[in-house]
């Protein structure tokens, strides 16, 4: 399973406001029934990277819909496969391993 | 002010398993008192840009005093100066357009 | 058009040597008959977006058939759709502007 | 010595096209005397971290020296100590392993 953040950003659009756009990008993801995190600075997605892309595919096409001529999209993989991988699985080895070193 | 995500990963190590990096990095981020966020997918810190790239510097080094030969470090800065930018705020701005579309 | 770039990084792999599976991934590209350029810091790819996310996909799958067990895959898109978006195109506009600033 | 990756993005600007901002940027890499190399998507730069982090926060306040209220920018960094590590020698061992392979 994968983690997987992406942020897609109009250029040219919006006078430096641009939460219409990444409104429209979460609709997506909210029906693709996916887990996903909002972040301040993107959005994380958990599960098979076959479905992930295929809607990474689909959010990078929605500020184009909603009117941008130029989409900037960063999209980064953290994929593995030697265990579960999770969000939460995630963040709880970084916890636990604070809890150590305390 | 600025709203800046890093992530450090050090390369050829931990047979995959990078935590015990990733809390060393979150120590120096608590240390430096400013607010900060950490994701899945790295930590999101805001404030003054000249205070977090003294951080960003001490954190990339962090992972070498631990060990690493080589590290591979990540630094989205979206810095935004016509109005008040902060974590919280761009959270409220998505969530308010996202109940508009409702 | 799109320009893409894509790095692909095997985590606890190679001592810090990554230079087996970055070829393993160019040779993919170069058998996908795209344009693309080899940086230092990774492959930039042009055309349509749907060939490139194709062979994307199959470059974030090289390092696990070379034996890797984690990999971060990081993809940039810049995909412009009101002219023609070339990575020649992206340079001479640069070049133009330093000439006309001299 | 490190390899850093980065590009400084005006957001809300210049209806798409940004080659003025890019070319006021690389004007900064020019003087610093650091050696680079210009990609189309980013420029390159190669040297001691401490001077790339004083570069990379001048290039960072460019675009707002030019005009723009909401600057994006990405920096990706590569350092390496157990040997040289420079962007020609990255490029060597990629060609190397790809000739072994034929």
């Amino acid at each position: 399973m994968a983690v997987v953040q992406i942020s897609c950003t109009p250029l040219g659009e919006g006078n430096g406001g641009l939460s219409k756009f990444v409104a429209g990008c979460l609709k997506l993801v909210q029906e693709s029934g996916l887990t996903y995190q909002l972040t301040p600075m993107g959005t994380i997605l958990e599960g098979e990277l076959d479905e992930i892309f295929a809607l990474v595919r689909k959010m990078h096409e929605s500020p184009f819909n909603a009117g941008a001529l130029r989409v900037s999209t960063l999209i980064k993989i953290d994929d593995r496969r030697d265990r579960e991988h999770t969000m939460a699985g995630k963040m709880r080895s970084v916890q636990e391993r604070l809890e150590q070193n305390d």
